[in-house]
């Protein structure tokens, strides 16, 4: 099968020295792309310079993105000829509109307008005490995919922090049906260490409590070769 | 000589998930590190996760930082130790007070007041269409250097974006006086190319112009090491 698999965290550039990055080492999508390859499929890997990755191997096709807008670019083809899509990337929200100081800010009768400048500097100064970042949401890659290529097999990822193990589950069963995915893989920051990855793996029919990165990868990688 | 490095480039958190980076690969710290490695002298490098670095060696010593507070935190202890300090560092000249949707902005009579808020949420909500971010100026740690040791050698880095040549030896010279600085090198990031690293060494009595990473390496370490 040819499986498309996303990893690593965009970066939204404020200015040309500086970024919002979405932090990810990239270890759950390689961990996900080894685990394919090592069963004889065709792994493309979309992901950023930083992630890390697997090695080197004829079945794997690395593609390198940065911000929102290059891996919307990068994965559009990419979903519309593959069977799998393993949506690990951490994608960012948001993505900087114009950055300024207090003093603009108060006084700016009407807030709306900022949102219509954009910084001409290539370096925003760094003279003045506070800053004012407006910020607008990005579009949702994940929402996308299923109209790209409806016949692809869907798994996307929620990432939350400090949250009970219910909401994390329900929280991943409305983007299930949102995104009509056909797995959600749940999991929360504060039970993610170096040995241990506890997640939930959600579908329209069961949720399997995992327990490794490992394990995540085996277990995705039976359910979506089942018919194969 | 005891010398110490700075390279790579700081986040500030925003939350648990995303972070504002000054982007830097690490690439002139690891080169100057190798040059003073190599003439003999001992290296303390500090620097991040992502920075690259040299290889091992009994001579140097790695201590890794995130933000501007951690920073700090390490430096003043090896800037109290040390004969030389060479900032090449990127450091944040922000960081995040709060962050907030639109509504909240524009309803609040004085924008001040959002100032002394913060974000209690470990993973700020992606609801909103515009998110504001609130961010105040971080601690100048080039200018702590002599206070912390008035006997250092102080070699500090200012990176412009697309100036001419008088303005960026202009600024360097600014930042000479401002922070007792021996040497400042000035260098502009439309300039920097993976050949290729353009910058203006630039001290009291003179302007010197250099043309790659290993050149302004090899003139700092004959100049810092001069009455060696």
């Amino acid at each position: 099968m040819k499986i498309l698999i996303t990893s690593g965290g965009t970066t939204e550039q404020i200015d040309s020295v500086r970024g919002i990055t979405n932090h990810s080492t990239g270890k759950l999508g390689k961990e996900m792309a080894e685990h394919f390859l090592k069963a004889g499929h065709q792994v493309s890997l979309v992901t950023t310079k930083a992630a890390v990755k697997p090695n080197a191997s004829e079945q794997l096709s690395i593609y390198h993105i940065t911000n929102v807008a290059s891996l919307i670019q990068t994965l559009k083809p990419l979903v519309e000829n593959h069977d799998v899509l393993i949506h690990c990337m951490a994608v960012s929200d948001y993505t900087p509109v114009y950055m300024t100081d207090l003093e603009e800010v108060k006084e700016t009768t009407d807030i709306e307008t900022l949102l219509k400048k954009s910084n001409q500097e290539t370096k925003i100064s760094s003279s003045s005490d506070v800053q004012v970042l407006f910020l607008k949401k990005t579009p949702k890659v994940i929402s996308m995919v299923k109209e790209w290529n409806p016949n692809i097999q869907l798994i996307g990822f929620k990432l939350l922090v400090d949250v009970t193990e219910d909401q994390l589950i329900s929280v991943a069963k409305d983007s299930l049906t949102k995104n009509k995915a056909d797995y959600i893989v749940a999991n929360d920051l504060a039970t993610i260490s170096a040995d241990s990855h506890k997640a939930f793996l959600v579908s329209k029919d069961e949720v399997l409590s995992l327990a490794t990165k490992s394990e995540i990868a085996e277990t995705l990688l039976k359910k979506v070769t089942y018919y194969d």
